[in-house]
């Protein structure tokens, strides 16, 4: 549970956290020579100019200008609502990880569940423009890892990022759960097309921002996400990713700060596989199932979460609807890749009166599945 | 150019290398106490059992059985035919690289140009019911290296092998060459369904074997086949293989022999792929290109070749097409997997009157293929 402020603590760490002109390094300075920020707010120009420039001393020293006291109201106000928090450094619930870094945040607004805080996590991250297969992927992973009862933490981008959070709402009856890290204010969404898996997360996960209310996607702030996302991890899956990208810079990240990087494999054609493949050079590991991961990460496995939380992973196949033997054949001539009717009937030599009914047979066992742009797709075995 | 030698001590290698009951270790022994085979056939029986059996010595110290004598015949016969060789240990056309076997043949039958072994080697290897994605990927890594100079090394199997024979082949204008080291004697192919391509690696590169002519392919004759394949590279490259698979058998034994291991990774879902990742997880390296195992071999690159094997490889797009640039969005559109021709109308948005104009001006600048099933593929970029 979140400290409980009293209303002068939280109006001086919303001040210091949005004090126009103060950086993060000389505000963790000021908290370590004087005290909480009620201390350094009560403090005079003479003493606050021995760590800062005489006028920022000045400008701390006096009343807070109109609009950082419209700031500071409009974030009390944001911590009103329901499931709305606000972690400070002093809190006991900020997340210990995060300290693993130079610069942590001075605060956090989050919206959900703080005891997602409390699991192991494990980012999957990726590409925007993903793959089918590499969501499906992603998706698949990151129900199977919530499933165990590990936090899935992603940045609530489009493509993979996505995908893992779905995954890991899915597993949501097995205890999954998930952390989306924004690259905005909490009462942002980007992007915009994401209102509802936020609004999902906020309610079966959790929501974290290190950035004020109100403060909009621009590209430089994706980076000081990705060290959140990576920081706040035991290890970082990346599943599909270019060469140039994001998610190398969150693996980078992720390896610097001592967590493990996880990687999947692909197409030497596919230029979403480049990425992935160069951190496997670099020492990632290259994973195949998410048994790979946990077999890694062994040493973090969850405890003390509720028994559903270690119950199996969500089973793509339907064990009531096992696969008749005759079909097997069949199965065995249906590609991995996507493949049209026309193909399904060169592959397998079935009639097309045939192909309907084998094909509902196959996806009822679970062995495959209908895409929606009407082909078909292989299962995993 | 092989040592020429005298009918007696040719006669002496043979009857030394089909000696019944010796084994290759003891005859190895014999050749170190006693000198050349020759010198060996004349020790007495006393002499002899200093290092064998009493039987085996008496029955060596004695003229060779009818068998035995047809056998010699049989060999002394084949290697009367242009282009036929035999290559002993203590020839200078050896092949040094195989002296790291703790167990090197005695004797190697050849058929082709000896020429090839003086050249750095790589083997390709990898499954035999390989995709046909594995089998262009051969084909494409073997044609580059052979244009470099190289000598593709593999086991003339269906699948890879038989794609990297293929490959070096066809980049012969280059100066590309190929070696095939056959699990059965000379004088037979298996599988039977290429005596063609023995027959152009013959007169293109080299046909290698230490069985006895006569010899079938039996199980066993593979793995002792493999440690040849191994031996004689500076790497080798596993392009598709199973989990349990010869190819990750020939990876072994070429990283006990200080050898550099290469593996292409390709989907988690693809069983092919798994042999491939199991390996670069135990630390080979993953390679996406030609390049980087020239990247890595550097140090062993080709020298004193003709100019010519020097030239760049041959290039998959046709340079005098340049690909129009209202065309570069449709090709964004096409997949590097196969799609059909009303895939390809749903994803490029194209009419169908319009498509094959499209398709064919596609292909000229090299960027797409049409396969054998009426399919279309996009081209590596």
């Amino acid at each position: 549970m979140p400290h409980h402020f009293t209303s002068e603590e939280l109006r001086g760490w919303l001040r210091l956290s949005l004090e126009p002109g103060l950086t993060p390094a000389p505000a963790r300075q000021l908290l370590a020579a004087l005290g909480l920020p009620q201390h350094i707010y009560q403090s005079s120009t003479a003493t606050l100019t021995r760590h800062l420039p005489a006028d920022l001393a000045a400008q701390m020293a006096g009343e807070p200008s109109d609009p950082l006291q419209a700031a500071i109201a409009q974030a009390t106000d944001w911590l009103e609502q329901a499931g709305h928090h606000i972690l400070t450094l002093a809190d006991p619930a900020y997340p210990a990880a995060l300290l693993d870094l130079h610069d942590p945040p001075l605060l956090l607004y989050a919206n959900g569940d703080l005891d997602c805080l409390g699991r192991p996590a494990l980012a999957i991250v990726g590409a925007r423009n993903a793959t089918q297969s590499g969501q499906e992927t992603a998706r698949d992973f990151a129900g199977t890892l919530a499933a165990q009862g590990w936090c899935i933490v992603s940045g609530l981008a489009a493509g993979i990022d996505q995908a893992a959070h779905h995954g890991a709402l899915r597993a949501g009856q097995q205890g999954g759960s998930t952390i989306a890290i924004m690259g905005t204010g909490m009462d942002l969404v980007y992007p915009a097309a994401h209102r509802a898996l936020a609004h999902q997360i906020a309610g079966q996960g959790l929501l974290l921002s290190e950035l004020p209310l109100g403060t909009r996607a621009l590209p430089h702030h994706f980076p000081r996400r990705n060290r959140l996302v990576a920081a706040l991890s035991k290890g970082v899956l990346v599943v599909e990713a270019a060469r140039q990208s994001g998610s190398l810079i969150t693996a980078r990240l992720a390896g610097e700060l001592g967590r493990e990087v996880f990687a999947i494999p692909g197409s030497i054609h596919s230029p979403l596989s480049r990425g992935c493949h160069a951190l496997i050079r670099q020492g990632a590991k290259l994973v195949e199932s998410a048994q790979d991961i946990l077999d890694e990460l062994g040493g973090a496995a969850p405890s003390g979460l509720p028994p559903c939380a270690i119950s199996p992973p969500p089973a793509p196949t339907n064990t009531d609807n096992p696969l008749p033997e005759e079909l097997r054949p069949i199965l065995e001539r249906i590609d991995f890749a996507p493949l049209s009717a026309d193909q399904l009937l060169r592959r397998t030599g079935l009639l097309a009166t045939e192909l309907p009914a084998v094909l509902a047979e196959l996806e009822l066992a679970g062995c495959i599945e209908a895409l929606p742009d009407g082909r078909f797709q292989r299962l995993k075995p």
